[in-house]
C-alpha cells in the first residue's frame, strides 16, 4: 500500500476509538492524513479512549453516534476517505436486542450513505463487513460467491449495510467497497467480554491465570487476521479504484481448530490451561460450525496478503495486554 | 388448498385493505376464518377501503401502521395465521426515500416477529416477498438458489425482511415461510400510478383511452400471476407445515415481452394504442432487464400451480376496472 495516497488527505473513521479503527487511525496519521475519529463510546461496544492515547494530539475526535443523521451529515463533508467501521458486533446481543442491531448496522449505514450522496459525493467509502453473513458454510473455503444465509440478526443487518454501499456505488457513483473481515485480533481489541471476539476473553483469561473455555468439542476450524493485516486491507481498498463496487473476503492461510488455537495461545504465553465445555444453548443456536475463507479475490485483484503469522500475532497481542491490560478490563 | 384449515381459524392480514390482502381476506372469509385486517391507508400505498366493501361486515379492520410496535404487539395475540403483506412496494420511492422503505420493509418486520415471539409464538407467518431481491438475473429462469443482488433499496430491505422470518423460524421455532412474488395483477390492484406495478397504469390508460407507454425497446421479458393464483399460494403455504422455514418463488409458464403484453392487453380491451419510449433515467438505473422465475420448488413441494392464464386474467381485470375504476383513480 502506498502511503502517498493518504498524505494530506482527510480521512474519517467511524468506530475510530475502537479496535480496528484506532489501529487504522495510527497508520493514517503516520502516512500524513488528517484524521477524524467518530465513536459513540457505548460501553458494550469497542470504543476505548486509551486506544488512541499515543496519537491523541494528532487526531480529531467526535463523540458521535452514527445513528445521529444530522451529526453525520456535518462530519462527512470535505472528507476524502470514510472508513466505515462502527458497528454492533455481538451476535448474541443482536438476538436479544435486534432493533438496536438494525439501527446501527443497517439504518445508520443507509443514513451515512445518504449524507455522503448529498454532502460529500466525492468521498471514497470502505465498509467493514463480516463473514458472519455467510451463515453456516456450505463449502470450504468460503469465497465471495458463497450464498449469504445469515444465522443471526447481526448477519442479516450487516448484509443489508453492505448492499446499501454497493447500491450507492452502482446507482449514484458514490465510490464504495466492502471487506468481509474474519476473526481479527491484536492490540486494542475488546477483551472484557466476547462481544467483539471470543479470542479477547481467552487472552484476558490467559493473562489473569484463569482457564480458557473452548465451546463445543474444540474441533471447529477458524481463520484469523492480525489487526495490522486488516488495516493493510482497508488502506489498499481505499486507495485502489479497482475495489469500487466490490466485495472482498479477508482471511488467512493458517486455519486452526479452536483447540489448537487454545494450545498455541497457552504455549506462547508459557502457562495456563483450557477446558473444552459444551455450548451454552443461546450460542449453539447461532453457531456457524467450521469457517475459513478463500481470500484469492483480494490477493489477485488488489495484491493484499496477510503478513503476520498467528504465533507472532498472539505474541504481540499478549505482550500488549500484559502491559496495558488494566486499561481494558478495568478502564482507568 | 383445503379450506378446512381456515374454518374457524383467526387470521391477521397486514396490508389487508390492499390489493392482494383484500383478495386474500375475501377468500379467508369464504373459508370461515375470523379475519382481521391491518392497514395504514398511507395514500402512496395499496390500501383502499373499497377493496373490501363487499365483505366489510365480515372482517375486523384496524387502521394501524405496522411500524407501531405497541399496536402490533396487541394485534398479533391469539392469531392462528399472520399473512404479512404490508409493504412499501415502489422501487423508485425506495430510492428517493430509502429510510421509509427500511422502516416498513425491514424494521417493522423485525418488530412484528419480536411481537409474535413474545406474544403469539404459535402463529404461522407467511411473508410476501418479491423477486426484486434477485436484482438483474444472471440466468433464466430464476430459481431460489439464484444469488440475491438487489439493484434498489427496496430489494435490499425486502431481503432483510425475508431473512428475519427465516431466522425466527430456525432459532425460535416461530413457524414462518416466504413467497417471492413476481408481477401480480388483478382486481383491487393500485392503478393510479406505477407504485405497485406498471401494469396498473397500463390498465387505467387503456380504459381511459390514453396511450400505454412501454419503456426500453419493449423486449424485456416478464412473468405474471393473476391475484387469485397468488392468494392460492399464500393459503397453501399457510396451511402446509412443509413450507416452514422455506422460501418459494411464484411464477408462471406464460413469459411475455412487455410489447407482447401491451398488444395482448389492447387486443383484449378491443381498442387503444401503445408507444415504445426510452427509459426515464431514474428507472433505467434500477431496471432488472429480463426476468421470469422457475417455480418448480413450490409446485413440487406444495403442489401450487397458477391456474388463470394471462388473457383470462386481463379480461377479468379490465372488466373490474371498467365497472369500478372511478373508485381507484378517483376514490369516492
Amino acid at each position: 500500500m502506498s502511503a502517498a495516497a493518504f498524505s494530506g488527505a482527510k480521512a474519517l473513521i467511524t468506530g475510530g476509538l475502537g479496535f480496528i479503527g484506532s489501529n487504522l487511525a495510527r497508520r493514517l496519521v503516520g502516512a500524513g492524513a488528517k484524521v477524524t475519529l467518530i465513536d459513540s463510546l457505548i460501553p458494550e461496544y469497542g470504543g476505548n479512549p486509551f486506544n488512541v492515547q499515543d496519537i491523541r494530539d494528532r487526531v480529531s475526535v467526535s463523540i458521535t453516534d452514527v445513528r445521529d443523521p444530522h451529526a453525520m451529515a456535518h462530519l462527512v463533508q470535505g472528507q476524502d476517505y470514510l472508513f466505515n467501521l462502527a458497528g454492533q458486533t455481538s451476535h448474541l446481543d443482536s438476538m436479544s436486542n435486534p432493533m438496536t442491531d438494525l439501527e446501527i448496522n443497517a439504518a445508520a449505514q443507509l443514513s451515512i450513505l445518504e449524507a455522503c450522496r448529498q454532502h460529500s459525493p466525492k468521498v471514497k467509502l470502505v465498509f467493514a463487513s463480516t463473514r458472519q453473513l455467510y451463515g453456516r458454510p456450505r463449502y470450504l473455503p468460503v469465497d465471495e460467491k458463497h450464498p449469504a444465509s445469515p444465522v443471526d440478526v447481526n448477519g442479516i443487518n450487516k448484509l443489508a449495510g453492505e448492499q446499501y454501499h454497493l447500491l450507492y456505488n452502482d446507482v449514484y457513483g458514490l465510490r464504495a467497497c466492502c471487506l468481509r473481515l474474519t476473526n481479527t485480533y491484536g492490540p486494542a481489541m475488546r477483551v472484557k467480554d466476547a462481544r467483539q471476539t471470543f479470542l479477547g476473553v481467552w487472552l484476558r483469561n490467559a493473562i489473569q491465570d484463569k482457564p480458557i473455555l473452548v465451546y463445543g468439542d474444540g474441533s471447529q476450524l477458524r481463520d484469523f487476521n492480525y489487526v495490522d493485516d486488516a488495516v493493510d486491507a482497508l488502506l489498499i481498498a481505499a486507495a485502489d479504484a479497482r475495489a469500487d463496487g466490490k466485495v472482498f473476503n479477508l482471511g488467512s492461510t493458517e486455519v486452526v481448530s479452536l483447540k489448537a488455537l487454545a494450545e498455541l495461545l497457552l504455549a506462547v504465553h508459557g502457562k495456563g490451561r483450557f477446558e473444552v465445555v459444551s455450548f451454552p444453548a443461546e450460542r449453539k443456536a447461532i453457531d456457524i460450525g467450521d469457517y475459513y475463507s478463500d481470500f484469492g479475490k483480494i490477493r489477485g485483484e488488489l495484491g493484499w496478503t496477510p503478513k503476520v503469522g498467528l504465533r507472532e500475532g498472539l505474541e504481540r497481542t499478549l505482550r500488549y495486554y500484559a502491559e496495558h491490560g488494566a486499561r481494558y478490563w478495568d478502564p482507568a
